[in-house]
């Protein structure tokens, strides 16, 4: 619990360092292992501020389990998704420019990039618009990820929700859905970027997720 | 009195760390508590070398109380927001880039972001043109925000305006705000970003100010 | 003459804070008051490097009069300034990005802030395309900044330079001409700016130039 | 040797500090004098946490020789240029934004700013779209580049590759890759970049090359 609790603090830094988030408006959340817990940023509390000691701890109802602030209020969001996908250990959430950009036009940003066909396998999918208080969110964002290889998910006008096997698995998906999303802007902005091939993303995507993870365990 | 030095003091390095101001172009006050006065960064002094000791005070007509340098060209707009609203404690200016530009084409902000109706309730408004020197900056600011949910306004081909309980929610305002004026701004460049309809603005921003500030006590 | 040296060392470190320099390309110059002489940027000299002591020393013919290494490839050109501008005290040059973008497309900026009017009076002007190498650059400066206020020109192709009473002043203007470059920028992306009529630039310019300045010593 | 580790594991500090880079992205490399060696990154290692030893050695044909983390993914294509350009000491790829969006599009950045004819000599090219883990990534580059003056080149849907006489060379061609790339871009945004005559562009180009560096040994 000690170092998830930590893993989990220490990782907004990378939020901030990669500029994917302003004032207090982001978070991380990583599954505890064996059990059914996961730690997510306290509510309201600054980034420079985070600590392992007031990281909060929910079951995945979303209710707090362990800690003296509020969880995060995308809270419900996290573990609803924790509690329909088993394998994902990490979700993190921001509302970081570029990928909020293409979320408030509702478009999906086209794989253009081999490093977008290593990361997401394809397109990064847009999620229906949803209100916060409910499971709208959560669901929101489990239905679209399903039909798609992509870690992360654009929801309509709100910003992107990113997953995988831990939670540093999910922040380096949030970093990458920013990077690419403003890559493909800037290049659709003096025309159409070139299309890749379907079976190029695929190779792509196979040797990335199997060759590269083999050969370098980091 | 010291705290509030030192918090008005302290907050500039927001505005410098989201990059909202260059050299020494913006300034933020802050009303001190039970008193007609408020503190106020000194004219032309740079951010690294703002302490407690050098901010100034000034009575709500923007006459200097206390201080060694001339208070902030705009203290009189500063001061005009104080005496005509009394439930404002922190004032904060700015010409933070894409606010600015939407300033200059003298476009509102339209709300197409889940986090613009939390913070802003809806478009942020665009005020008069108005030269320094007299109350017109003041006046412009007064009347266009008490039409508006939001604390912030663009002043015509001028820059940002924002306003809050107390100097860091105005702080926060002015953050958020250039947040939202570069991700709507973004999302424009190769589209019409989706609406959202009033009702679902009024939820999130009723949620927000009332669910989200009651859990979140900071 | 140490002063001068240090001075003129330090400011490079406010080129790099405002993002309006990479690798080495861009030099601050200051006059040696009293003598025929500035300091200047040392050639291909990183700017973490840069010391009172590894700055250099030419006369206003640009000949190296004090120094272990050359002096920067641009001192032709702020040679030419200081001999022909005696009111010059500080020279800058960058290749910031929006301003070198207006001058790739030899088009000068439109005053359509007011923080545009206060520190450039009006338009930033664009001088012609000058190959280095001779006086060309120099002649090209001076004679396109003496028909305006503008302490600011965008060369052709190629980037801006900056003049000023001091080193600081120069500075200065480089880096408000950026801001402006990129907010002016911004805004004519999704439509037209608003102009600001002559007569408020007018006043805008007088009371930044004279009454601000005598408020704030620093 | 211990030389070129050092050097290799410090220039990637550049890449970050100019943004070229996001997560375990880009990678720098160097030839090791006298030996049919190159030092490259190790793959799927922090910018942070990279040191002179963790640094690995491979041969030629791309080889792990020295170090106890694999090499960087994009080794092969290091080690193509290395063999088939000999008088080339440094290789550097990057995911550079506005590079980047260029190489998505297919266009070649046009030479429209001096700095690009200092440094480039003219144009910067586009090689082909080429699958990783083979031959076709290095055959790409070394093809494109050999009728360019240009030490880059943009690998379409990809990203950059660039070279120079050693590693420290290589940084500062992809960095200024990144900055006449994103200048230009800007510049499009609104109007076509008025040409520089081809004359002007070889004077330019043959100053910068020669006089330059013989003024500047740095």
């Amino acid at each position: 619990m000690k170092n998830i609790r930590r893993a989990v603090a220490d990782l907004h830094a990378e939020l901030v360092r990669y500029g994917l988030v302003v004032w207090t408006a982001g978070n991380v959340s990583g599954r505890v292992p064996g059990e059914d817990l996961f730690v997510i940023k306290p509510s309201g509390v600054s980034y420079d501020e985070l600590t392992p000691e007031n990281m909060v701890v929910c079951d995945l109802d979303g209710n707090l389990v362990e800690g003296e602030h509020a969880p995060s209020s995308d809270t419900a969001a996290h573990a609803y998704v924790y509690r329909n996908l088993p394998e994902v250990g990490g979700v993190v959430h921001t509302h970081s420019t570029y990928a909020s950009a293409w979320a408030a036009r509702g478009e999906a940003i086209p794989c253009v990039l081999t490093a977008m066909a290593d990361e997401f396998g394809g397109e990064i999918p847009v999620g229906p618009f949803a209100l916060i208080g409910d499971d709208s969110i959560g669901q929101g964002i489990v239905e679209t990820l399903k039909g798609h290889r992509s870690k992360a998910v654009l929801m309509r006008n709100h910003g992107v929700f990113t997953i995988g096997k831990d939670a540093k698995a999910a922040v380096k998906a949030a970093v990458m859905c920013e990077d690419v999303a403003r890559t493909v802007h800037v290049a659709r902005q003096l025309g159409e970027p070139l299309p890749i091939a379907q079976d190029d993303i695929d190779r792509l995507y196979d040797r990335y997720q199997n060759v590269y993870g083999q050969r370098s365990p980091r």
